[in-house]
């Protein structure tokens, strides 16, 4: 048994190939043990374990750099770098994070929570290494899937010649880019993932440059490039930035790994190595069924999927878009896990998967709109961050109608800080022209989102992960009143609104619409002596301060205290970061009744 | 003459060669003559003359629909669809945008002001042709610096053969992206436009791989890529895509531009068709010096563009990073609109332009920060909308310490209301870790940008496009109070707070730090009975509402108005703007004057 807390990037060094081999095996049986629990990563970081130790065996991290992108492939690494034994506490409260963190070990070069930001980050971390006269490597681990968010290309298209210690690794699992693909020869891959490649390179030129049978190549070549396709998986894209190319090699052979890597690290100027991995490898069921898997997984993973809001979310639009045909459905890679893939098999010419392309995502559904279509992008709040700009420029100033359902809003549990859907209330109400729903069951998550594709504006139906009570409001209200007539208020919405109206000592206002905050809601508020405002999103730019801000215009003088979130919170099950930011029932209860006494003294 | 109020798609049609390009010519002149007053907006259109001739030779708009990219190439377009006229009001009040607008006319398919969107757009506006059984071809024109943003790339990564209609025109301007260049030698250009490219294309193919020479071929074939590289430019990019490619072919020459797209309108496959401008063709200041040109007119067109905030921003920086080694300066294709090209040539080491490409450029900046770099990012507040996610995620999270000037910040006059900079401080301020300054003459612009620059955080300078006052603030102050102790209170920051500052009626307290909001600003406006909040910049999620948040925990219960930004403002020169929102000091001392009398009696 090598796999210890011992384990360390000196001791990977240390072994051999029979030993490196051996410790692969023992690190993929732990993973596949230890955290089968938590679901979709383990596919991920089954896929890279052998990438990992020729990693350490070629770098020494932390002067050598390691950058991964979408960082739930990390595991191996955090294992080989002193976390082996925090994987009991991984993703929970206190632990270690399910992504790298600089803030968690010298070992992890940078964030890596959001796709496609690895080779920008890296070629930062080169170019200041560089200016600093430091020698180490910096190496970005990009899997297929994030290299088709537009900011990878961004990166790529900035390297140059000057920087001399950069390599960018690409994880090519074979499930994101599949119109892409294409069969490779052996020939090719020997030829040119060995250290003869260059000479054999520079020959052929030569050989083209001086020959007649050259010349006339050279003029037909153009009609040649279709073959190269085929033949090299998407490497012209790359040579066509500029780029030196290694690969496509068996991204499970770490002996081979190690030595193209070896390659990688002489060469002087930035290069792609190309690797083939298998997602899940080692673990059949992950293996047999990847991509289904691979969504279910990054759904929900309490067994009661089927009652998920997102599920529920996806299942409504599906039986609206039976009725009108002007509904499409738009997904960044997310199918499975917003509910959508149902009217992607009922009407596959209406849904439209575009990959980690958010960006896009939201432009195309301007275009969409501009034509009368009626387009609903499923997205997480976290991901919409992406098209801020998006929003302003293509879908707010002319006014289109386009639907967001933002799932994920609010606390996300065990993804921790880098994933929270905390923003997008402040993003999406500082932009004119938009409307927010925020459902909190079954019935009013049903009536949002009909109110949103009925809607002109920028319609915004957020609702969080988990599962969706059955709920008993029988008709759509902008909000809701409930309680015995106290002289303290509590307003909120969400799911939060449920453990608010259980508050005795208080009345409660449940905002469905909050976003223009509805007069009504303003009216019944202003009736009280003492509002308690709790928001299950960011403070600062939120629903609060706004409720705040037209109470005052009315004349409003009773006290008002808001709780909301001040910061993204780390990883925890969701409960216990309701909890932290005050925003569970028990907590709504204490602040309201304490508050309620401070004022009444 | 053949240019007149008179002139229309179908006059276009009626026309032969020697029509087309006589009115070409004309087109030309009048440009010349009529739009150098809006500067660089000119060189761009003076590039399109010939192709925007050509389709609408070979399409019919509204039928077909073309979407212009980054819009300002879009004049003749223009003129050609009814708007001629209308040119004597080109981006002025009630005039015609500088940008396609599809509220402003039905020839134009999509909104223009941002870069990179109109692949997406057209997609978009394809696909729902597609679903509504329409068969007109969508044209997306694209410039080759607007191919360096992501989002573009995402948009060509989706389309695939199931949209028929959708032709992507990259005019390469020869300009934006230098390293990419290479010689394009005739005889592929003359093959690959005409009518018997396909046949010779597969003829190549059928005898490669039918020959012995052939399958030598196919073996060493990717050894002989680099000359297809310098052979086409850039071709292979697309076509590794999977997307077929004609071109190049002479931008100037409408002949052979109609020629190649009726080719591109038969093909019944998305395409690109590569044509080859000339920015600032016909007009010789912008030929000769079409770089430096490009960044002047960009810039301030006041003739006063050295004493501008960006100019005075720029060379503060530079002696800065004269006595700080750690300084580095990134812009994103704005290097001389920004004022960094001073430091460029001072320290092209720490200088990087990365090209249309925000997304990257603030990653990039969190990479240089990790290494302990202190980036500083200079870009418009309306392009920052590209990074939100990066700042939350890349830079928030791990608290990097990056600097960002955020350049025409506020109203930016006859852009319009594409490019207001109105968005940043809701932006900014609902991530932690930031703090924004709102300098408002040299002397506040220089003690902020040193303050940013020492501090921690993600630091951010913002500041309007004109020309910045002297000013005689000598000592740096989170905020300013100025007046003869009234009980009336104006808050306010930036460049209006001159204007408030000439109240007589009321004092003023200037907000030089905005964000967090200082606590000496609450203290003292909590002495006042009536506080008016000026801000040029949205109000939904500004400063005005915070502020308020935190006076009414303090217990204020004075009179409180706000008037700031409530929508984007149409083209008009800046001071119009300003004084459309109530932000001139005439506004300010009205509705200061009025309220204080309402609340009076």
């Amino acid at each position: 048994m090598l796999l210890s807390d011992e384990i360390s990037p000196e001791f990977i060094k240390s072994l051999d190939i029979a030993g490196k081999k051996q410790l692969c095996d023992e690190i993929r049986e732990f993973l596949i043990e230890n955290v089968s629990g938590s679901g979709g990563h383990l596919a991920s970081n089954l896929g890279t374990v052998e990438l990992t130790v020729a990693l350490h065996s070629v770098f020494s991290t932390p002067g050598d750099k390691i950058v991964f992108d979408v960082g739930h492939q990390c595991y191996t690494h955090k294992i080989i770098t002193g976390r082996y034994a925090g994987f009991g506490k991984l993703r929970s409260a206190g632990g270690i994070s399910g992504f790298p963190r600089s803030t968690e070990s010298e070992h992890d070069a940078f964030i890596g929570g959001h796709s496609s930001i690895s080779v920008s980050a890296a070629l930062g971390i080169a170019k200041a290494m560089q200016l600093e006269g430091s020698s180490g490597s910096v190496v970005a681990v990009i899997g297929d899937g994030a290299l088709t968010g537009g900011e990878a290309y961004e990166g790529l298209n900035n390297l140059d010649r000057s920087v001399k210690n950069l390599i960018v690794v690409l994880n090519d699992n074979e499930m994101s880019i599949s119109r892409s693909k294409g069969t490779v020869s052996d020939y090719l891959t020997r030829m040119r993932s060995s250290r003869s490649y260059f000479n054999k390179k520079e020959a052929v030129k030569e050989f083209l440059s001086h020959s007649e049978v050259g010349k006339e190549i050279s003029k037909s070549i153009s009609g040649t490039k279709d073959l190269v396709k085929f033949a090299i998986y998407q490497s012209n894209i790359f040579e066509s930035l500029g780029l030196k190319y290694y690969g496509p090699v068996n991204g499970h052979d770490v002996e081979k790994l190690i030595e193209i890597l070896e390659i990688a690290k002489m060469t002087n100027e930035p290069c792609i190595v190309h690797i083939k991995t298998k997602k899940g490898k080692g673990y059949r069921p992950a293996e047999l069924n990847s991509g289904e898997y691979h969504g279910v997984a990054r759904g929900n993973h309490t067994g009661l999927r089927s009652r998920s809001y997102s599920e529920l979310a996806g299942k409504k639009l599906l039986r609206l878009a039976e009725k009108d045909e002007r509904i499409c459905a738009v997904t960044a890679a997310m199918k499975y896990a917003t509910g959508l893939e149902h009217i992607a098999k009922a009407y596959p010419e209406r849904f439209f998967d575009v990959g980690i392309a958010e960006q896009h995502a939201l432009t195309f559904c301007c275009g969409l709109a501009s034509q009368g279509m009626v387009p609903v992008f499923a997205v997480y709040s976290t991901f919409l961050q992406r098209c801020f700009d998006q929003l302003v420029h293509d879908a707010s100033i002319e006014r289109k109608h386009i639907v967001l359902f933002i799932d994920r809003a609010g606390f996300v549990g065990e993804d921790g800080e880098t994933h929270q859907g905390i923003y997008d209330v402040p993003m999406l109400s500082s932009v004119p022209g938009t409307a927010i729903w925020s459902p909190f069951d079954e019935a009013t998550l049903e009536m949002c989102i009909e109110k949103a594709l009925q809607s002109d504006c920028i319609a915004a139906v957020r609702y969080p992960r988990g599962i969706c009570p059955e709920g008993s409001v029988s008709e759509y209200s902008d909000c809701y009143l409930s309680g015995n007539g106290s002289d303290t208020l509590i307003v909120t919405y969400g799911r939060i609104s449920l453990g608010a109206q259980s508050v005795d000592s208080a009345d409660t206002l449940t905002l469905l619409k909050i976003y223009p905050i509805p007069e009504e809601a303003v009216e019944t508020a202003l009736r009280y002596k003492r509002v308690f405002f709790f928001e299950e999103s960011m403070r600062s730019g939120g629903i609060a301060e706004k409720f705040l801000c037209r109470l005052y215009e009315r004349g409003f003088t009773g006290k008002y205290h808001i709780t909301a979130i001040e910061a993204p919170a780390p990883a925890a099950d969701t409960d216990t970061q309701l909890a932290e930011a005050g925003l569970d029932a028990a907590h709504i209860a204490a602040r309201t009744e304490r508050h309620r006494s401070e004022t009444e003294t």
